[in-house]
């Protein structure tokens, strides 16, 4: 029923108005500019004429049913426009208005809206847009094209609009949420991204509530998800904007992972990714670079490297067929330096992009190329050939251009035919990098049988991840007589005191007389709790943390990392959706660096990543079984071995 | 001299054409921009009229002494063309020409140029600009404005002066040094830095011979630099272009941090630096940001706090201020969200520009401010007196804007006024992570007198360190006797064998059995080398990597970073051109990560910092004052003891 919001049968904007200053001006006008298609009705208070239109006093006033009202009107008139609106019939209400007076509140208001079986888009939104049906409700003035965009921040989606129409795009539907009072993102989006104009989906959020329901949504078109609250700056802002919780950075990622979602940090970044998407639709890893300048030419492999993309140096057979078509000083290494046959011969350019097209996922051309006939008139035949030919090789790789100066007939061709052309080598490479992962959907992980057992204490807790295959040391409750272990051995005190800050944990204790009297002194110490003693583990393995906490929005996610000193110093760690399967865990492992020193560094022996993999499924599953636990953790794990858990 | 470059008497143009698929179409075109100047010749060689002006057929023709030539002429034409031009008194040669022929090659053709007093830039130049005097041989069209570009690549150049032209800003000189056979960058850029008119350079360089004469060049203004070589396919690309060897990144950035001299990594980004520059001429690090829109305050907080900028919260007095301002919605912390006040009032924003601007070294609005006045024309008035009111401000802090629409009357009005504006946050945040450090030079360090001392050999360098103030552990050669240390005992060959992997290292050596052992092993395994034995430090320090090496550009250079594992999985080590002073080497270290592991870390001893400084300075020294020495390496180097030392 959402489809009706985007293209209704009627439009009434109430608080139409004449000054260009307001928002019932940019309603109107919006409304209006659709008028061929469907009925619209102005309603001001004053009966005034809005831009040369006449206008009813009231909504009362409208001598037909209803189908969509944008509303514009100061916020203690709302109970009286909407009661009006919902009784001539409205189907779907845009409210614009901000800090709205509504008897009972904002879930009153949505209650009164949905039971006369409306919807409501806002309040606090900034409008709705869709140019396949000609439905213009917000400021400014939007350009048609394939990008949509659902926006928890009105100005944040109308400077996407802006910043697609720079690079030649557009918008295919836009729609604020504003305060969603009634109709909030998931709703929403769903019906961006369905539209068949929708080519991909651009969401600036400042909430992650739509949790795990972003997967269902990314299931189909590219997502392109814009969200802040990473930074101390970004929480504080969202916090104080919006009231709600920022979802930590790691758990943003782990679900865009999960739902092959790709992430911006700015709305040029997400302009840039989505053009990047709009032309290539397989993931880029190796790129070729092709400049008629050394200099720009260096410039992109530096920028595309640094940026995660490879530039492979090109095979023999390859440098040969370049060498045969280029001039003694030229480069034919990846980047290609056309050192002037470019200029020369406008031809050239399609003509190398066809020889190194198949080595490479995609090709950049940067520097002069699609400016030539903006600055000359007379190449505008042999650009316009030469940009032909460049289209046709994209039924091989795709291409990206990047020219000096994007305008002129050259570019429009290009852009046509499906080839973005960018003013910055900036642009290119940044919308080329959001592309390298596949943008695949995590496949439903089968829900593991979670270890059955107690998990409340540490000796629990312990029993029940050995009994899930999870190696701890040997060890027992400390009860003053010979613990029958091998010495050395950890002394360490249960409960809330189990801190080796409190003096909690004693390592390296030798003989039986020295855990005697470390135990004496603990017990002194710490007035008296249970200990516990085991086998301390003297192998020099590197110490990691793995554990699970249950996110707000996202669910339980599992995180794994470096831990001790190593923690410390690198931010190593890499958090995912839980459940995993034993393979994802082992993925995951590989995204650390730390995973390098698992793996027989220098020549020491690999550790067994198949049981760090282990301890990660475990720990998932245990918190996806058990809704009471928030968090499980075992820190640090070394050797494959838990040297201490926890569980809350 | 080269001042006359810039500011000819006289040009002459040969090779001019109609065509202006040619260059000698845009060299005559920008020679006639300047005709009311000086004079200018066009040349062509079958003296067809060019541009409707009347051509001579060969220099030798011309009228009168030349001063300025610019040959955009076939290469085989050039020993005429040049020996013509010196006869006829050229003080400046502008070789466009690539590829050109001369007898005895590019060098002879200096030498016949300067034999005649004059001076050479190119060949395969892009041509010269200056705006204040009006010579534009180039080209396209460039913009006049502040920014001086001296350009290795003619391509990047031109880029950078288009770049600069669509953010309202332009060059001042040009010059594209092309194959520098007689002016090199050194000169030109001295030319360029010393206009009046220029107030920031940017360099584009492909090598780094430039050395450290980059430090007396960027004594005065802003000095930007672009350059390539940091990554695979940068090196690739710069030795196929140029020849020239890449200098390694590290180096890079420890000339400008030596020389204050700001680095970018694309031309776009070398823009929105000098813009920065050109807005703020102090250390920018706390900044505040103030919205019109939760979302877009939100979003550049978070991207400058990820490009290192801080964005603190305010004091309690002035969230007061702003709370009298600001309605109950508002976001009162830092970024401020004015929550729609500044679209019901425009003097809001400069109103809290003023109030927030003694908190920070800067303050940045982003959204909507500018753009009103494009969007609704009544609006004009009122954004013009609040664009008033902000460039008044100015005098307290700096302030950039980001808008969503740079253009319109309010947007030139702030421009003229010295705020920038950009299209997008990213540009504004880009140009002030930028500006985070001072732009000082580095004040010369007084020679320390070089450790004297002979450096061949392990024994002979141990003993010119320890002369120095290094420590090792105490160790002597091993003449099959008792080495009278305390064990454990560590084992070493000396010489090329001296190698961990060749077996030449054995660690943990506890008896005096285990010693002589092992020494017979070790002469058998390696052929008989001299046997190094000492004891061995057992405390569980970090370890450390100092070295110092000569680069063939930069000179002497010292680097500092973690050491063993840590060094593979970070890359945490910072360079510094040498000599150091003690407190330079202590603020260096201070930059690495690993440094935090020397400062007490956890509650463990702190290392001590001031051994590791010593050591860094020594090396510098020894390497300043030995010009036949490459390198110096104490690795490792742990809690302030060098357990192993090289130098060659």
């Amino acid at each position: 029923m959402t489809e009706s919001l985007f293209d209704p049968r009627t439009v009434a904007v109430v608080g139409a108005s004449d000054d260009p200053a307001k928002w019932g001006y940019w309603l109107a006008r919006g409304a209006l500019s659709g008028a061929s298609r469907r009925p619209v009705h102005l309603v001001n208070a004053r009966g005034a004429d809005v831009l040369g239109h006449a206008t009813h006093r009231s909504l009362r006033d409208l001598p037909e049913t209803l189908d969509l009202v944008a509303i514009a009107t100061p916020p203690h008139t709302y109970e009286q426009v909407v009661g009006d609106a919902l009784d001539a019939g409205a189907r779907h209400l845009v409210a614009i208005t901000a800090g709205v007076v509504y008897p009972g509140g904002l879930p009153a208001l949505a209650e009164r809206v949905r039971s006369a079986g409306a919807r409501l888009v806002g309040p606090t939104s900034m409008g709705v847009y869709d140019s396949a049906a000609g439905l213009a409700l917000t400021w400014g003035t939007l350009t048609p094209g394939p990008i949509g965009v659902v926006s928890q921040s009105g100005s944040v989606g109308l400077e996407l609009g802006y910043l697609a129409a720079k690079e030649g795009l557009g918008l295919s539907r836009f729609v604020s949420v504003g305060a969603a009072a009634d109709l909030g993102v998931r709703e929403l989006a769903e019906a961006v991204v369905a539209a068949p104009h929708t080519r991909v989906l651009v969401l600036y959020l400042e909430d992650l509530s739509i949790g795990r329901d972003l997967i269902a949504l990314a299931g189909g078109k590219p997502v392109i998800l814009l969200t802040v609250g990473g930074s101390a700056a970004g929480r504080r802002a969202v916090t104080s904007h919006t009231g709600a919780l920022a979802t930590p950075d790691a758990v943003v990622d782990a679900l865009c992972r999960a739902a092959g979602v790709m992430r911006a940090r700015t709305p040029q970044e997400a302009i840039h990714i989505a053009q990047a998407c709009l032309a290539v639709s397989t993931p880029v890893r190796r790129i070729a670079v092709v400049a008629d300048s050394g200099g720009q030419g260096a410039i992109a492999a530096e920028l595309a490297e640094r940026l995660g993309l490879e530039v492979p140096a090109f095979t023999p057979a390859t440098v040969e067929a370049l060498a045969a078509l280029l001039p003694p000083d030229a480069g034919l290494s990846n980047p290609v330096d056309l050192a002037g046959a470019g200029e020369a011969d406008l031809a050239t350019y399609p003509k190398i992009t066809e020889i190194v097209a198949p080595e490479v996922d995609a090709v950049v051309l940067t520097g002069y190329f699609a400016s030539y006939a903006a600055d000359s008139p007379a190449l505008e035949g042999a650009e316009q050939a030469a940009a032909a030919h460049l289209a046709r090789t994209l039924t091989t790789r795709p291409c990206l251009i990047h020219t000096m100066r994007p305008e002129g007939p050259t570019v429009d061709f290009l852009r046509a035919a499906g080839i973005p052309v960018h003013g910055t080598i900036d642009a290119v490479m940044t919308g080329l990098s959001a592309l390298t992962s596949p943008r695949e959907v995590r496949p439903p992980v089968p829900r593991s049988p979670a270890p059955p057992g107690d998990v409340s204490g540490f000796t629990a807790l312990r029993r029940t991840l050995m009994a899930a295959g999870v190696a701890f040391p040997d060890g027992r409750l400390y009860d003053g007589g010979d613990p029958g272990l091998s010495y050395p051995l950890v002394l360490k005190a249960l409960g809330p005191a189990h801190k080796t800050e409190l003096g909690g944990v004693v390592l390296g204790i030798g003989t039986p007389e020295d855990l005697h009297r470390e135990a004496a002194r603990m017990r002194e110490r710490l007035a008296g709790p249970p200990l516990w003693v085991e086998e301390q583990l003297t192998t020099p393995g590197t110490e990691l943390i793995v554990g699970a906490h249950r996110d707000p929005h996202a669910g339980p996610v599992v995180t794994f990392g470096a831990g001790g000193v190593l923690a410390e110093l690198v931010a190593d760690t890499v958090t995912a959706l839980a459940p995993l399967t034993h393979e994802q865990a082992k993925e995951l492992i590989g995204r650390t660096r730390v995973a390098r020193l698992l793996n027989g560094w220098r020549g020491a022996p690999p550790a067994d990543v198949d049981a760090v993999a282990h301890v990660m499924v475990v720990l998932g599953d245990i918190l996806e079984a058990r809704p009471e636990l928030t968090e499980i953790e075992v820190n640090p794990l070394k050797d494959g071995v838990a040297l201490d858990a926890y569980a809350s």
